[in-house]
Order: structure tokens, then C-alpha cells, then sequence
């Protein structure tokens, strides 16, 4: 047996823990009563046209066609509807050719780390990140050399980019918006980004890869998320339709290899080589077909707006410092006292369940997911009160 | 960028050469001039109730809860039902604890191989078997050893084995139904094989698992599939609805660790660590509650008897040796001169498109796949006798 699995098995990641935390204490003193801001799971139905599409394709369809195998890529016409799209909304280069269809973002980023990583290769994270990656990255042999973002909101420390990347960097993951401080990297952020890895792509004499992982991209509030292609040739975008679509359980994404990384051909070998590898036969079929239907689609994330400002305002009022949150559903807010596990666990005494910012590789923050009912905030607030009152007193 | 993972994306598998050649063959001379039997993509329709489920999934459920995440292992209510037909069934101990639910047959092989294997180790795999085994032994960084089965149905070597198992072996992969011979092991042999794998584990002090590859359980024709958890205790069973559903391109099954196995809960936590690591979140989730609704149904299974029945018989007819196959939807039949990818060749001159056994870790054979329709089997038989025919003269 791998031992090493095994711990990775039984090591719950901690907002799984606080999770099963609030079933129990739900199941205590009932599900109204514990204020549970700690899963990213969407709480806003998808759209009807998915469910539309899903009775129409099974309704309508060639069965043995529509459950079938598609190839490993996916279906060719899913793919060339997804190019098509972001020709049209993106202004970027695109083809059936450049897109392979995944399991969802987790199966993005296992793939395409196996593809472009090395044993022994380092994958740069800015922190705060989403606690997963590294596990990803560990199963491409490679090692996470985590950056923390600078400023209010966590901007890009170019500095410190610049000191981080190596001959051994092989990638680095952007997360924008971000989980899980709901920030959005400027344009000029990404344009000074990319001059930084174009010059240390000249000077190892190697291609060094943005994974943009976009899972929020269409969750956003106001602003624009620039697009990584139209700023850095060898990007690889890995989307997943699980925020937009409000459906995260059905695994369903897509890897896009810009045409103009160098060698993208290869490039798209070697993700389609890592599929295979790890076990991706294809994208679940019926899922492919109504990506192809909603592509561009979101649920209705004015639900999520009201929370955010609701959540904001309100916290802020208060005395709370928080990253402003432009895009995602999670608010940002700076602990209480230096130890943000601690400080979690007194806001558990108010049946507050917050996500301390230390599993996303930054200390002294909680994380609040605010995919939430609106009337659970509403509720909350004098708990978070409370909670306040009782550092302003010591 | 990773050359393994690119040489891997580049080089087609046989199977899918062949099918790439068989649509181009078919765009020149008409779909129905090319008897194409390379694909084990099931022809006959899902079973009515699988899409009825969907349907009624989708119009009646709860959309949140439905398109939502599922924990790690899979919804609750899905395990336990699989659980409990496992102990109706094959009356064998199984409880929902013990169902690690996957994207596919793919996965939980990949998933398992990672979960019990340390770097180094070898993973005996039995010949001929699908190729895409060694890819996944070799995600897992260890090492294939095959050895080859005896007589004319390839029935299990016991001493060929006895010399292959060695301090590193972690594993046996066991496919009955078998791709490609559609062999069904005995209970006897069965029996033997734990025999030996349990006096081999005394000697060495360690657990060899059996990994058995199930997914053509439910077709066979008039034969038992002995159940292993049942015959050795050591047993991972990784189950797939691909073909008793036909939904391959859905992405649906399960791993059963039975909780015979030394250390069962461990290896259960190694399966879902390692399935957190490949970027295997959950299964999708609609697809769980199908798999809940019709798990034990298949599709109608008589046509692909049917088949079986029309091709065995006119082939061994003709003058073709052939394993006569208990389960599965090919047929393996020795190749007419020494090399089987040079008698495919000549196969091609009559458009039958067959697949030369080399890929299988075989020599000297082709696999026919049978789940095609009746009438394209009934039109292709002229087409046999004029390959054996040729051969005849020479």
C-alpha cells in the first residue's frame, strides 16, 4: 500500500473538517441556528437551460450516440463551439484543435501540471491559493514555490516573482478571481507579469507556463477579467463550468492551449498523454453536449452580488477589515487577533463557521464563502457583532 | 514540458488507428462496404430506465442538490445501495464504508494502481489484456510483468505465475470477462490463483492485492463469474456501468475494497487519497443516482448472444480457430499466418477491420468486437471466407 495516499486519504482537508463540524452541530441545535460559511458550493440553481438541455438531449437524442465514447479530446462539435466562443467573447486565437475537454478544474490542473512539469520542476502559487494545488502539484513531481501577494488586496509581489522563479520554474497558476480573496488581477498586473516571464523565459532558455485557472471567471462584479492569451503566449486557460453553471458535481471543464504557446501542438499532446495517463477516458458525454448548449451561461450571480455587499458593508461597518471582493463568492477578512485558528475557533462559540486563511498558504485571515442564502447573512450579522464586541472589550 | 506525457498524446493506440482508418475507408466507399470490428463501443442502447432516471432526476430533484458536489467517495444514499445488491448478489460483506464511487473503469484502475502501489513495484498483468494497462501501472511508477495464459483459452499459468511473483509484486490485475479473449476464469482456477498469491504473501510478508477489473460482468452468456472478494480476501473490484449500461462516454463506477482485506479502512483512505490526487473530486453526480437506480439492470445483452452466436459458428465453420467466448462482445481468433498485424493487413483488402493481438501482449491472434449490428456481421461473413479462402490456395 502507498503510505503517502493513505495520509493524503485520511488528512481531511480542514474545510471538509469544519464541514462535518456543521452537520453535527446542525443535527445539535438545528441547520438554522449554525451559520456555515465554509464550502464553496454553489447555492444558486443552474440555469434552466441546463436542465432544459439534459431532457431535450436524452428526449431527442441517439442514445447509443449520446452516452457513447467521445474522443479522448471530446466531441468534436462541443469543441469547436467552445473555440468559437472564445474567438467571439475573448478576441483570442482559437480552434477545436486547441481545446480538450476535462473532468472539471481539479482534472484541468492534474492534466495539464503533468503535461508541462518535470520531476524535480518547481509550479509558482500566489498566495493566498486554493489549499488543493499543491497536492496537484505533487502529483506531477513537481514542488510549490508559494509567493504571497502584496498590499490590501493580495496584488502580485513582482519583486518577489522575480527572486521566486528559477531554471527549475516550469509554471505558474493564476487564479483570478481568486479563492479566496474574491481579487482580480489588473491588466497592467498581468502585462508586467508576463514582461517578468518573458525575460526569465529568455535567460533559462526555457518556455515558462501561466496555468490560468478560471473557475470564477464569469463570477464577477463590474469589473473585466482580463484574458491571459491576449497578454502571454504560453498560457494554457483551465476553465470549469462548476461556478457558472452551478453544476460542480458534474465534473464537466475544459484545458485551452493557446495556439500561441511555442510548440502548442506538442503541448496538446502531452495533455491529451497526461489524460490518458491518470485515467480521463473522456469528459462525461451528456455533461460535454449541454456545455456546449450553455457555454457563456451563468446562473443568476445577481444572488450573489446582494451577499457580497450585504456581507461587505455590513462587516466593514463594523470594524472588520476585508479585501473588497470584485469577483467569486468568498470575502476575505482579516483575523481578529494574530492567529486566525484561533480566532475561528471563538467564532464558533457565535455558531460562525469561517475557513482560516493558513490551509491557502496565508496567515492571519478567515476565509467567508458567501454562496450562501441571503436571509443566513441577514442572520448572521449579529453574531459577527458579537463576535467584534468581544475583542473591542479585551 | 513533459516528453513522456507528449509521446503518449502522440502515439495513437492501435485501436484508435484503426478507427481513424475505418472512417476514412467508409467516407470512399460507403459506411456500409466497411466491416468495422475494432471498437468495444457497446451498440445496443442504454436500458429505457437510464434515461427515465435522468429524466426524472432532473425535472423532480432539487437542482443544488442534485448538480452539487457529492463527498469524496460519492453520495451516501448511492453507496449504500451499491453495498447492499453486492451482499445480495454474491453474498459478500460490503458496506457503503467499503465504495469509492469513479469516473469509469479508467479511474478505478488508475485510482487503485496509485492506492496500493509504492515506486518500483510490479503489477503482474495477464495476457493478452487491454493495453492501456501498462500506462496506468506506469502512472502508478511501477512496473508491468505479464505473463501469458496457456491452452486455448488462455486459462491462468499457475506456474508461469508462481515464477513471476517476486518481493515486489503489489498487485494482479484479473479481467474476467476478459477483453480480449471474452474468457471467463473458473471458480477452480480462481481458487488456485488465491492459493498461490496467499502462500506468496506468507513468504514475502506482505499483501498482494487482486485488482479485479469487472466491467463485463453482467454479459455473459450462461456461465458464472466467480465473485473473488469471495475466494481471496486481499480483493479491490473496480466495477464500471460502461458496458451493462452502455453509457461508456458517462464516466460511471465504483471501487469495492472489501473489507476483507488486511487493513481494509487504510487501503480505502489510500483509494481516496490517491483519487484526491489524480484530480478525481467526485463522480459526477447525476450519473451517481443513475447508477443508484439501475445498478444490476443491463442493456439487452441477448443481441450481442445473438451476435456471438452468428460469428463463432460461421467462423470455426469456415475453418477459424477461435476461443469460443463466455462472456464480453469478442471474439479472439488465431491469425491464418505467423504474424497477426501482417494478416490484418490482408484482412483490409476484404474492408474488415480487425485488431492484431500484438497490442494485447499476444501473438498470432486478432480480436473481433461484436457489438455491432446484426446485419453488418451477417454481410461481412462472405468477406471471411474469401481471407480464408486465400490462405487456403497459398
Amino acid at each position: 500500500m502507498n503510505l503517502k495516499m493513505m495520509s493524503l486519504g485520511k488528512k481531511p482537508s480542514v474545510i471538509r473538517e469544519i464541514f462535518e463540524y456543521s452537520n453535527r452541530r446542525k443535527a445539535q441545535i438545528g441547520a438554522e441556528n449554525v451559520f456555515d460559511f465554509s464550502l464553496g458550493n454553489p447555492s444558486i440553481p443552474a440555469p434552466k437551460a441546463v436542465n432544459d438541455a439534459i431532457v431535450s438531449l436524452v428526449s431527442e437524442g441517439n442514445s447509443v450516440a449520446l452516452h457513447g465514447y467521445t474522443s479522448a479530446a471530446g466531441d468534436m462539435a462541443v469543441r469547436t463551439k467552445i473555440a468559437e466562443n472564445i474567438k467571439s467573447r475573448f478576441g483570442a486565437d482559437a480552434s477545436a484543435q486547441n481545446i480538450y475537454m476535462t473532468c472539471g478544474a481539479a482534472a484541468s490542473l492534474t492534466v495539464s501540471l503533468k503535461a508541462v512539469c518535470n520531476e524535480g520542476d518547481e509550479v509558482i502559487l500566489l498566495a493566498p491559493y486554493f489549499p488543493e494545488y499543491d497536492v496537484f502539484v505533487e502529483n506531477a513531481n513537481a514542488v510549490s514555490v508559494a509567493v504571497c501577494g502584496v498590499g490590501n488586496n493580495f496584488d502580485l509581489d513582482l519583486s518577489a516573482l522575480e527572486k521566486a522563479i528559477s531554471e527549475k520554474t516550469a509554471a505558474i497558476i493564476i487564479n483570478s478571481p481568486n479563492n479566496p480573496t474574491g481579487n482580480v488581477i489588473s491588466a497592467e498586473q498581468i502585462e508586467a507579469l508576463a514582461a517578468l516571464l518573458k525575460e526569465k523565459s529568455k535567460e533559462y532558455k526555457k518556455s515558462i507556463y501561466i496555468i490560468a485557472d478560471e473557475p470564477y471567471r464569469e463570477l464577477t462584479y463590474g469589473v473585466e477579467v482580463p484574458y491571459i492569451p491576449n497578454y502571454y503566449d504560453n498560457t494554457i486557460v483551465c476553465y470549469s463550468y462548476s461556478k457558472s453553471l452551478s453544476l460542480p458535481g458534474e465534473r464537466i471543464g475544459y484545458i485551452f492551449v493557446s495556439p500561441k504557446c511555442e510548440g502548442a501542438s506538442d503541448i496538446f499532446a502531452a495533455v491529451c498523454g497526461a489524460g490518458r495517463s491518470l485515467g480521463f477516458v473522456c469528459a462525461p458525454s451528456l455533461m460535454q453536449r449541454v456545455a456546449m448548449e450553455c457555454d457563456g451561461m451563468t446562473a443568476d450571480i445577481s444572488e450573489y452580488d446582494k451577499n457580497r455587499r450585504l456581507l461587505y458593508d455590513s462587516l466593514t461597518e463594523m470594524g472588520y477589515t476585508a479585501v473588497e471582493p470584485k469577483g467569486a463568492f468568498y470575502l476575505f477578512v482579516k483575523s481578529l487577533e494574530e492567529d486566525a485558528n484561533a480566532f475561528c475557533e471563538r467564532a464558533k462559540k457565535y455558531e460562525l463557521l469561517l475557513v482560516p486563511s493558513d490551509s491557502f498558504g496565508a496567515e492571519g485571515y478567515v476565509r467567508i464563502s458567501y454562496c450562501v442564502a441571503y436571509d443566513t447573512i441577514k442572520r448572521s450579522l449579529s453574531a459577527f457583532k458579537a463576535l467584534y464586541d468581544e475583542y473591542e472589550v479585551k
